[in-house]
């Protein structure tokens, strides 16, 4: 037996990549992003009701791990990447059938040319992940008093983040293009999307895709330095 | 573009029938039920971690409703029935995708013949229904403070509910087979499963089916009275 789903919606986020995404939702509260919904689920009737929530659960494809399937254990990243745990105790996203789950903030609904749209806050998506379900977050139901494992506590943000004068030149440049980048760049950057097993030593310049743009950075003597801001190739 | 799940497992819960349902996960502590994997997703090695866990996500399809499509506007149950919503303000089952998402508590992980079933406890869940994905529920990120709409506050029980001599004798002479029953019944009736649309005044004998039981009952009064407690036919 096969059950065949059809998306009802895209979010268009500000990570075109899955690296710099947040490991959850809520932890970087500048990520806004977009859900637009397909014909017929952009019906403005279907959401009738909605901007009563304060936050939405969405369910949604990780489509950028289709082809490699999943394996029983994993290994979080919240755990250094070195203890592994079943599949189906973690948020993993190599899971069978690959559906992620999360809950955003409900800035706003919006129509476009007849259509809804909804502007989100804090959410871990990559650009162009296709909605399953959207839903209501029902606090009597949803929000519970409950024992988590190993994930007892959020991430905090660890690693200090500076500027280096090419950076903040560009950010002045360009605040109108981009208001609030420097704030994402900023709490992107400090929640250290770097792969676990690298050693706090490491000193590689990385990329990191925000919007249209690649921002090179690199962690010296434990804080993280904006090197370059410039429109991807 | 298309999307094709294959059910993880299936829940075996003690409502053969929608009717009865409680409307939300958590409201009827003694509605326990089991969830069987099939392989290879019941294998031990994916449930590693998961019993530092105290509860769970299960997103599921509403598998009884599938040949009825969504509609954009619903009429929540809690609302009376006469007030309609978006699909999407709501968490109504009749919905595009048809799937359901409900936290509940994991009591154990138990292992029958090496496969991994899970002992929950607060479901919602009709028998037979597929489970699509399990996840760890992770307080920091899934439980929030929100505000919810046309739903703030818990459905309360409003029905008394007492047993008349005959369903008491039945309990009595099946307490082994059926320990918990009694509290599982009245915990069911009193959340009123009656359709919405129906006065204060109605006088029907209702069938409830738990189980292989068929429990009849009728209000009188504004009282929930247990006529008879029989096997299903």
């Amino acid at each position: 037996m096969t059950i065949t789903l059809e998306p009802i919606g895209i979010v268009r986020s500000c990570y075109p990549e899955k690296f710099g995404v947040p490991r959850q939702p809520g932890l970087i509260k500048s990520a806004k992003a977009v859900i637009e919904f397909f014909p017929p689920y952009s019906n403005p009737e279907c959401f009738i009701g909605l901007d009563g929530f304060s936050h939405i659960w969405v369910t949604f494809q990780f489509h950028k791990n289709l082809t490699q399937g999943w394996k029983p254990r994993v290994r979080p990243p919240r755990l250094g990447g070195n203890k592994s745990l079943g599949v189906f105790a973690t948020r993993a996203t190599f899971r069978p059938n690959g559906l992620g789950l999360s809950a955003v903030r409900l800035a706003s609904l919006i129509t476009r040319d007849g259509e809804t749209c909804l502007e989100i806050e804090g959410g871990d998506f990559v650009d162009g992940t296709p909605v399953i379900d959207i839903k209501p977050y029902v606090a009597y139901t949803d929000s519970l008093e409950a024992t988590s494992g190993f994930a007892k506590e959020s991430p905090q943000p660890r690693l200090p983040v500076i500027m280096e004068a090419e950076a903040e030149s560009f950010l002045c440049s360009h605040s109108e293009r981009y208001p609030d980048l420097k704030t994402l760049i900023i709490e992107t950057i400090s929640l250290d999307p770097r792969p676990q097993y690298k050693g706090a030593d490491d000193s590689k310049v990385y990329g990191l895709a925000l919007f249209d743009l690649n921002i090179k950075w690199q962690v010296v003597d434990h804080m993280a330095r904006v090197i370059e801001i410039s429109k991807s190739a």
